[in-house]
């Protein structure tokens, strides 16, 4: 028998892991805060808001209770979106508290808690207690669901404060077309996969703008130095940035339609609202608080990140989005390392 | 009067910096070893072998003669393949000698000579004496020729062997939507530039064979990985490879249908026979013999390839490009930065 795992977020990240897991031999129970997504889960297999065409194994169990889900399991993955990471992880820490469980957390998600501007690892730590849990990692790279779900072979990282851990969570996830490599640095990859989003809103702004393909990937240079920046300023590793959850997911999310932040810069491109765009998507566009919370971290730490401002000004301060972009992609610069 | 400027090659990128530097001011002569190409030029402003729907300033001079072209220039930009370079630049060595002429020299151009594998600033200084030459520059970054004609916003990187004369061409080249940074790393520039095209190359293949965005990533960004082991052996920055010339490049030349390493790789992918792949092409892709030069490089210096070797196999060993590019994504890879 395999490992007990539960999958918390049924989005289709959350969804595809789930199915990754199952049929690496684990077995899964996935939780859905959303009673009908449940049972469409349970009764036909699928989850057709998010992963279209797709009908998942029987053997996956879908709940709507969360007791029910992390009963007994070795693991729990949490797939939530980022601001709703806290609250679950609440429920979660009263459950495994009651039962005296412990466990080895990971996470999915991608993104900065507002406010308190906290990387998720943190907000885990911070509410699940330490007799709990064993391990807190997480799980990046550049892989998009709808490429996993047909097997693109696909290579991630799984960074974590305790290399066991990570080795025992590669091989949970490690099969011949999904290809896992760990790291000891939370930090960078945290703050890359987060970011990454920034840098995805900017590239669709781009293409909605009618820049092309030289623009574009000078933005996604300037903006992964940036987030670089930022990150090692909090104690991350240089050359995570150039790995899998830095570069990689930067190319994934910065270059295909697929990513729901690129589309959301796109639509602004065009002119549409900050309303507008969140309206028609019906999916949390991570990379809005993201970089509201990149903003205010650069201003905090005093790095400077002229991207990051720039799509802040447009989404936040009601700038034109034309003339930010163009005096951002025009600014001065002398040397290209300074 | 602007500067007096020999642009040598007039390929896509050749003419199209002819042309940029022209709407700068300069006073350019665009030399061309091929004279229909050289009257199509001077008599219908057009070159359209290898930029199509554009009109050239009339004020730039096409000549098929040498001597002609760098008449009293200031600068002589090399923009011709690789392997002829060193040809080019012994005659143009002839001329500046016999005429005492002394002129700062820049080059755009990407890949490493077959044989001696030297990057071209190396084969430049070897060709041109010391006394004939102020300076050596490279130009290099992701900017695609299609999209400078179309004012798309560029940046790209000019790295020399002395500031003063980087200095001078940033703003030779500079305009409003053209943006030049400099730096001090010729190694990196060159070995980043040239490289890229190994990895173009890949990427097409991944796409040829039916591979998606997830093992395009996860290509491109082991394929820089490995790009910068080798400059830094050789002493470039890795810095560098994170910047315009590295990430960038890789990033307009691996996602962008218009690069003809990406469609050679595409061709090949599909099945097609190398032999065929170039005869189709019908312009240099400076890919294939960089593949074979830094696969040789990398022998010397011990230092691991696995993506530049696998292609070298399926270009000069006759590898089966489905099982080799299999093998190659599905390696065993454990920590991500080993």
């Amino acid at each position: 028998m395999g490992k007990k795992i539960a999958v918390l977020g049924a989005g289709s990240w959350g969804s595809v892991l789930a199915s990754l897991l199952d049929e690496n031999g684990s077995d899964v129970k996935l939780w859905s805060y959303n009673p009908g997504q449940v049972k469409e889960f349970n009764e036909r297999h699928t989850n057709s808001k998010y992963i279209k065409n797709f009908t998942f194994s029987e053997s996956i169990v879908a709940t709507n209770d969360l007791a029910e889900a992390v009963d007994n399991v070795d693991y729990i993955l949490f797939v939530v979106p980022t601001q709703a990471t806290r609250s679950v992880a609440e429920q979660v820490a009263a459950i495994l508290n009651k039962r005296n469980q412990q466990v080895n957390i990971i996470h999915a998600s991608k993104g900065i808690e507002e406010k308190t501007y906290l990387r998720l690892s943190q907000v885990l730590s911070q509410e699940i207690n330490p007799q709990n849990r064993k391990s807190i990692s997480v799980l990046s790279g550049p892989s998009q669901a709808e490429d996993v779900v047909t097997k693109d072979i696909t290579l991630v990282t799984v960074a974590s404060d305790n290399q066991r851990a990570a080795k025992e969570i590669q091989d949970l996830f490690m099969n011949h077309y999904f290809r896992v490599y760990t790291s000891d640095d939370v930090i960078g990859v945290e703050i890359g996969a987060a970011l990454k989003n920034i840098i995805a809103l900017g590239a669709g702004a781009l293409y909605g703008l009618g820049y092309k393909d030289n623009a574009k990937a000078a933005l996604m240079t300037r903006g992964l130095a940036e987030i670089s920046r930022l990150g090692t300023s909090f104690g991350a590793n240089p050359l995570t940035f150039t790995g899998l959850s830095g570069v990689g997911d930067v190319i994934v999310t910065a270059t295909s339609t697929n990513s729901r932040n690129w589309r959301a810069g796109n639509e602004l491109g065009k002119g549409k609202s900050l309303k507008e765009v969140i309206e028609n998507m019906g999916m949390v566009i991570e990379g809005i608080a993201t970089t509201r919370a990149a903003y205010e971290l650069s201003k905090k730490r005093g790095v400077e990140m002229p991207i990051t401002s720039a799509i802040y000004h447009v989404l936040y301060d009601g700038a034109d989005i034309k003339e930010t972009i163009n005096a951002l992609m025009t600014r001065e610069g002398r040397s290209e390392i300074e």
